[in-house]
């Protein structure tokens, strides 16, 4: 068993199978050593999770748990680029963070910990990343946030 | 005629010449394989086509022709850091859709596809892509959109 | 003395000690010959020193100045990354500017010219790059823009 696999045990994660985009485009694809995932969402079976902005209808722990569960299926695409081999994945290299959220929300940091805190507990070293977070003022179904990736491969 | 041309006579789309940049930047640079253009936005001979929020003064279908647009400009730029020559083009890689739009607007990614159908109507395979759309609280000019993309170059 | 630092010095320019990140995430990372830049505020000694939003509380030439700081902010890392040695950087690639700004805001390129004319004024032709900027619905600690970037390394 493949380490990540264990410390996604550990954490009882278990990758859904990688989400269909929401229109014309790819989920992820490989350029380079890189791998780039397209915006995903705190989806789950096809459902927002989590619909609002942070600053009025959603707290910052709905806002944390949001981003838990969108590097969920970041990762879930991640695994779906490595046709399921975890030693084709090098490290994390960057994510970016689009929140739903209220002109008077400033805790953006806080929330998007949700999704950099798992990928470090899933990926250990290798899930250490550069970040971007902020507001937008509308997202697609009206999502709490949405969160890309970029990746680096062996 | 290279088959992207072809392609282009068949959309009845002229490529216009590359839009200069609004202000102290390049409109595309090369990096190794990677080919990074600047944000474009839905511009014919210098004038804002959609000018107005999504959600508000414009509809769906009006941004979803702003896409359009914005792609057709940054088509235009590859074009012009590939000399002309389309067998420079590796790929399209990832577009950013940045949409001005309220804080109800929803239908993000229909708008984008008007960017990402006429990239892979140009391109075919090469054109498909990763992407992320989100809604900005304003953009210069007022203008409904703008699109930055990365490509690859053979 | 390089000539970067001849032209910091010319600028009355001293780059700070690089900002720690305000969450669990690194400042940069280095993947293959790119170098990427966490999202950067205009912060001096931990202190935000534009606080609140483009069209409202803060004026374009407010925006320019944060612009400029967060700029500083970002040459802080890079110059981390080369471990000092200004040797080991080949260029600018791409910065994008998050504004925090109102619905009506629309000076947005006047704003983020204040981190592109430094970038350019710092380190001459490798300081040309494209870019992005957009108005954000919010950013973190209300604070007036964040810019991040990708640079390339020799």
């Amino acid at each position: 068993m493949h380490l990540i696999d264990e410390r996604l045990a550990q954490l009882n994660v278990t990758l859904p199978d990688a989400p269909s985009p929401a229109a014309n485009y790819l989920p992820y694809l490989i350029t380079g050593k890189q791998l780039w995932i397209a915006g995903q969402a705190a989806v789950v079976d096809g459902k927002h999770q989590f619909v609002g902005r942070l600053g009025a209808e959603l707290s910052v722990a709905d806002g944390k748990a949001a981003a838990r569960l969108a590097a969920i299926n970041v990762l879930a695409q991640v695994k779906a680029a490595c046709n399921g081999d975890w030693n084709k994945l090098a490290r994390c290299v960057r994510i970016c963070g689009y929140l739903n959220a209220t002109p008077e929300f400033a805790d953006h940091p806080q929330v998007l910990d949700g999704a950099s805190d798992f990928l470090v507990a899933a990926l250990g070293d290798a899930g250490k990343h550069v970040r971007t977070v902020l507001g937008a003022s509308s997202l697609r179904s009206r999502t709490a946030l949405v969160i890309d990736a970029v990746f680096e491969m062996e």
